[in-house]
């Protein structure tokens, strides 16, 4: 049996000798020069210009993962650095293949989480309600809810603050973030543990992305562009203060000095 | 013999309870809300809160590659994302892993060029000969001088003449962007080629990063960070418009069609 | 609160001057020449030292996904090269970073299910009332269970049964093997699809490590070691014959076709 | 102008319902049971079915490389491993990614080397005045050997010694070993380094790929082959002890305790 070719189409991008065309608009011209850089991720993603308070806010959300400290992607990227400095490309990958589930996972699956929850019709009154269930099923399956906790952040995340009250100056904060803010309240009833479940920054870009009518499957995207960012920064000062290889011998001589002995 | 151990410190971030720190500032406070990705990045790489100058010219630098079509970077990453669309951030690495010396590497190699020429010393007079030694150095060896022709955009590359525009708008095209115009007229002159070799996008690029002083091992990062904007947007349309599966089979039926008749 | 540092220690392996020790043993005397690469895996992954049985089904299930044409992985790692051939450790990655839940996530999930299934004590005579539960589970939940049917190898996949049979010959097919045979069976009954299930390669690949006692979280990279050799041939006939850069130009040319005319 | 469209076509495998064939082999049938896995891996490269003696020497030669004890990839690998444990992939992927020119890049370099100086009729006799040339031109371009030369592995790394006496027992030291080994000794006559520059492993690789008509292209491959299966170790160990969080939080309090007194 004979399979149906399907036609290759794509809107993202075309060009020819003088110009390139990007989600219909010219780059050089109308892109170049006037989008900031989370502008144009708003128009690669949604096929929108952003306008100004979506702006704001996307950038805002963007840069929040941008540089969190020495984490354990950008030890990866400067120990990859060091085995392959002309292949920076390579360096930046391997930093970002951390951003799975424990990181970037939780991004997704608290956005997941609210818009498998509000349907156009939900009504606000409804949500304390949807708060319960939610927090209900995740502690009756003995799972933990994304979006909320965070080991060093608490009582407050301060990045969940400066996003949310931002969203809030600029009309972006609706329903999804009002269920995002009854969820943590309700598990942090609900276990007992108040203060220590906090919207984390995350829960925020999951709730924001929301907002903004991102689908959840690219959440964990929003968090690779701003992360590439850091990495990129780390690498910058690798070059002018190098401690991969520091990090390297040490934990190789620790690791087998109960051989040498 | 014993090695002596270094040090380990970073100035890049690092956080407490109630506040994380970028670079010496607030990240929730000073930078969310303030700075567009493009500034941050800068901030990143540099230390520095960019000049609205300096601002506009890196935010149009950065945002330059994010789209080009259908490149093999975004097919690897569509491809990528069929076998593991659970790890959106797989899709992404396997994309950026495609920015070697084809694309990425000729920004780097223009800055190499630019900034090995130009000493602090260098005066705007000289930079003709310089540019001659440079052409024929590259054309003794037989190697392709970085930075110069294109395909597809020419007699002259769009994005360069943005990209140079703003520059000397801003006060930011110097030396290093003179330096790069000469390196391509002169080629064009000595090889005979009028017209086919002008300053491409990565040309344009490797100069402006060096105006900006960001040393020529970084500027493929800046092409990665851009690039990477563009494959998560691919990855979003693909989430739309699904195309990674057909051009997987109609390869696989071609490629085998000889043993199956 | 201050963290309690713990010591880093492996046993992987460790070198001075004259010798390299691979777990415990001479790597330049008693492992090169000795061990074939099958055997030197399963060195590195159980510490053990195959025996003659466990050396053959071993090599055969790394073999088994080796190679299967023109996949996506393979056209992935061969796009990723058209744009960094001086780092054909980046294409490599790029391949393999397409192993994820629809392929060697499969390999992964039915070694689950079948070390979460059997207990030391469980008796081969309860395998079928288990194997009812397991499917029983999958088909109310309405998830697939991992390991059973293909689009294209039915009703038997031809993997299996020489994987199988090679066990069978070994002394190494056991209540695992037994049990996936009989979720395939009962899911062919239940569901009311005669051979249309059958145990695929990766469910097998999950019942012989299950029976080689390897955890299933390491069943993935079984999938991964034996790959990474089929990109690298892949590689290889790229070298000789390029058929990257025209899948790019085909792709790219009919995504955009449509701004053209 | 329209492009020449070129067919696509390869040879390495396609598969139907009831067989797989690789190379011109039945999978099921003929390879699997068969072949070990680094005999596999010869197939996939050079199309062709190992001899005894070239199983041998490629198995060991594949094999040099799987373990070196904490090396900077293997622990990019756990600390990958550490944010992405679903995606197992991701983490051999960051950690082959670091498989670049300081490690990999000189079996390449040496292969290079090697192919580029003899030809098919080149006489032995002639290899000593090509080994004078070939270091004498790297001291004056002032750049290093590839192949020659390891920080702890002297006068004599033991890997080479292993690898060339198995070739030589298997009739597989020619041409290119003899002209690696000449090159070494000649690099530490005219450099007065006496016992510090013998050849390293990697020059070992490169002279046996070489040998078995490996083009040097695909060295890097052979390199990452091995690693791949010594990374898949690691992260087995990681799973039992885990020391990928251990490696980070020292880096994080060190790197930033600066900023807290």
């Amino acid at each position: 049996m004979a399979r149906t070719p399907k036609k290759i189409r794509s809107e993202m991008g075309w060009s020819n000798a003088a110009s390139i065309t990007v989600r219909g608009l010219d780059l050089c011209s109308g892109i170049l020069g006037k989008f900031n850089l989370g502008d144009f991720a708003f128009l690669e993603i949604t096929g929108c210009k952003p306008s100004a308070s979506q702006s704001l806010v996307f950038n805002a959300m963007l840069g929040t993962l941008v540089e969190h400290g020495m984490t354990p992607m950008v030890i990866a990227a400067r120990l990859t650095y060091l085995g392959a400095p002309e292949s920076l490309q390579g360096a930046v990958a391997s930093g970002i293949l951390g951003m799975g589930t424990t990181f970037a996972g939780t991004a997704e699956g608290s956005a997941r989480l609210l818009q498998e929850a509000i349907k156009p019709d939900t009504d606000p009154a409804e949500l304390p309600t949807i708060a319960e269930a939610i927090v209900a099923r995740h502690v009756a399956n003995r799972v933990s809810i994304p979006g909320i906790g965070h080991p060093v952040h608490k009582p407050i995340d301060p990045r969940t603050r400066a996003l949310f009250k931002l969203a809030e100056a600029n009309g972006l904060s609706g329903r999804y973030v009002a269920l995002m803010k009854l969820v943590a309240s309700e598990a942090e009833r609900v276990l007992n543990k108040p203060g220590q479940l906090p919207v984390n920054a995350t829960g925020a870009i999951g709730a924001l992305s929301s907002e903004l009518d991102i689908p959840w499957r690219l959440c964990r995207g929003l968090a690779v562009i701003g992360r590439t960012i850091g990495i990129v920064g780390h690498l910058a000062e690798e070059l002018r203060n190098p401690i991969g290889h520091e990090i390297w011998k040490r934990a190789e001589e620790e690791s087998s000095e109960h051989h040498r002995t």
